[in-house]
């Protein structure tokens, strides 16, 4: 029985089971917003890290590898002069970035209520 | 001005934007999974750290001291023998839970898809 055979379906508050870590590379602080960058189109390397605002090159590297590997995001180095690489949400990260846009949405459409409460003592 | 009036609607994608800060309170690692946990009601501290499999007590006190300042938690301190505290999510919390919800639930959901995503060369 394979791994994925043995988790029909996860938990992510039971500490073992891999949803979990799913969740922690979806909702990392890069994470959330490279899917969100992304899920208006491919994007080049530099124009990634200009739309995800305050991004070092290096976290900027560390949350791509980390969502390829997940299969959430798909690279495609492009054989040109000079080379360039590519980045765009496969069809899983489509879905992934989806539902983490109900979250931002839903964040950026009330920040007035939410400044509020945290202002109130 | 108060700044809630100077942010109508927030951009997580621009750092100055204070939807930023409250993205990454709900999204940090047990933030996502406390919001989870007490959406199903009002729970006592040891309760709600049974539930969130593997949190220690320090990082639960911090995360839910970080989501009462956000006004998304709400902390009662019973005046009983002996004294005990409980936590419950506030309407804005259980709206932020709503949508946490539906990208766990996504995720819980498709975990064979993504253990074979991500077990792929």
């Amino acid at each position: 029985m394979g791994i994925a055979a043995k988790f029909q379906r996860g938990d992510v508050l039971v500490a073992a089971c891999p949803s979990r870590e799913v969740l922690q590379h979806i909702t990392s602080r890069w994470g959330v917003l490279v899917l969100i960058a992304l899920e208006s189109g491919t994007l080049r390397f530099g124009e990634l890290r200009r739309k995800v605002n305050g991004v070092s090159e290096r976290m900027l590297v560390q949350t791509l590898q980390c969502l390829e590997g997940d299969g959430l995001v798909h690279r495609i180095a492009l054989e040109v002069v000079p080379p360039h690489v590519e980045y765009s949400l496969t069809p899983l990260g489509r879905e992934a970035a989806e539902k983490v846009r109900l979250l931002t949405d839903w964040i950026e459409g009330n920040i007035p209520r939410l400044l509020k409460a945290k202002a109130a003592p």
